[in-house]
């Protein structure tokens, strides 16, 4: 077996892009490509483009595993997308069987929140301790937990959903089915509203002039450079949802005693305007007190996180399957 | 080696009584003896007289190991209680040290709440499943996680306070310096407070007459014994209390996804009273659904748990020392 054969595949299947590359055990990427995600295919004709794509880029390299993130619920034992915000026809689709099928190789499917926060403990801001917390903050807010590189995600790997933390029982209601959950304040949209409750939407305010005047321009980037160009009620906006992310950092802490907090994701694009009333809010409120509190950091390894994260875990599945026997790897998705 | 011998010490250091018993791998507990904690010593002298305590009920048996819960802050690698709420005079004790030397055999000290929590998840409520969330609720609320048999403390074992998980980001200070903290509104105090808002404290209230109409003698016993005799404020009282209980405990399902949460403690007593609406507001909160949701589950091992988790620790690190050979085994406690 030569080096370049360990190398397996990660796939991130994003709202609007697929990105992949191949993944060695340490995490690093290499030969790595984007196709556009084919959202205007039905999924299996879909996947069977994204098969060939993999052919064209791979040539005639054997690939011994393929990992792929995806948002949304994903099963990750049996390979499918039951629903992802990123792929709205995607519904109940075996892609994890219907690739290894193409591809006529293994095919393990996880969340995207799990690849990013695998990849992040591993191979990015986190490595070398434990646990690591990662969260990523975007349109939603998806996290993870790692112990000892490998994702605590509980008894049906549905765990780190650090975004459906309530943190206002009593507060407004979420799509979730829960009420004041984080991602109502820290998402994109919950970001939005609260620079606009504060904001005097006029000529001449920042925000409102970097987006022409249209209020549906505004975004977290917009927002994080209309605060940076000394726009007040932008600032406002980073330093509440920087406060309510602060508050579920302190009860993460509590509750799991974390070495480190990695944050990704496009709203954490704002840097410290966000970062830093959180970091305030999270010494503030745990228990272990502001000497012994976990760093909040920045994601270190940018776009590419979720396809080294995909890889990763393909390598441990298929050292799972070998060190568990025939029977194990025979229950997998090959 | 005979099985007697296999058998460690546990001790659980309560604000009334010492409860031990001796312990074996599968957290049998036999030979259990109490004595009254002996408060109005000074801490060196306590030590020394529980140690001829163990001595006189040990008989010439030799003991492999000794675990020891206590409540409050713990340094489980360095046996220093910190501080107590059940010990006032105790400020940085070095529990297992002393003790270790009375007896020339290695101690080890757990907080009472991880005691509680390995108990139930390996001879108790929780057996055969993993993860399992333990909660006491008592005067104070402890808890914690335990993924295969094994303590999910993190990094300095200080992880699985949902006592302190904030779900009124804006609500009451808590002395822990926290705002909102479950521990106000379903420990001893919140429940009564929450009781008195809502009762008509005047003779006929099943509760003021049950305390002999005395504010002070009202406790979670005698408000669930009110509760049951019909007195509509007490159940409001654990209604409540149940509702935010299941409130933080979607949060640790989200976080966690255990396979069981157990509760126990004094105001778990209080039974469906106060865990039927925890598991409805659970169910109805928590994003797995109603259908997946792992269920809550009174505690099984009563009184003796805090002994049993702390035998069944020192049997973790006895064995882990052996495993990990002479070194590991020299930097104990021993």
């Amino acid at each position: 077996m030569n080096l370049r054969d360990d190398r397996v595949l990660g796939l991130d299947i994003g709202g609007t892009l697929i990105k992949a590359g191949r993944v060695d055990l340490q995490g690093r990427l290499s030969d790595a490509w984007e196709i556009p995600t084919p959202l205007d295919r039905p999924p299996a004709e879909a996947i069977a483009l994204l098969a060939r794509a993999i052919r064209t880029q791979a040539g005639p390299v054997r690939l011994p595993a393929v990992g792929v993130g995806c948002a949304g619920l994903v099963g990750s034992d049996s390979g499918v997308v039951h629903l992802s915000p990123n792929l709205p026809t995607w519904k109940e689709v075996s892609l994890g069987p219907l690739l290894s099928q193409e591809l006529a190789a293994p095919v393990f499917v996880l969340n995207d929140a799990n690849a990013f926060a695998l990849a992040e403990a591993r191979a990015g801001a986190g490595v070398g301790l434990s646990p690591v917390v990662a969260l990523t903050l975007g349109t939603g807010v998806g996290g993870a937990v790692v112990v000892d590189g490998r994702l605590a995600g509980g008894l049906h790997g549905f765990g780190g959903e650090i975004g459906h933390m309530s943190i206002d029982w009593d507060g407004p209601p979420c799509p979730c089915g829960n009420r004041g959950c984080l991602e109502l304040f820290v998402g994109r949209r919950g970001l939005v509203a609260a620079y606009l409750q504060q904001a005097a939407w006029a000529p001449g305010a920042v925000a409102h002039d970097l987006a022409g005047g249209i209020r549906d321009a505004l975004d977290p980037r917009l927002l994080a450079e209309a605060a940076r160009g000394g726009d007040p009620a932008a600032r406002q906006a980073f330093a509440r949802a920087g406060e309510m992310l602060g508050t579920a950092l302190a009860n993460v802490s509590n509750l799991v005693d974390p070495a480190v907090f990695v944050i990704g994701g496009g709203v954490a694009q704002a840097g410290d305007l966000l970062l830093e009333p959180a970091r305030r809010t999270l010494a503030a409120r745990a228990m272990i007190g502001a000497a012994g509190v976990a760093p909040v950091l920045e994601a270190a390894l940018g776009v590419r996180a979720g396809a080294i994260g995909a890889g990763l875990h393909a390598h441990d599945r298929i050292a799972g399957a070998l060190s568990a026997g025939p029977r194990a790897a025979a229950g997998g998705q090959a």
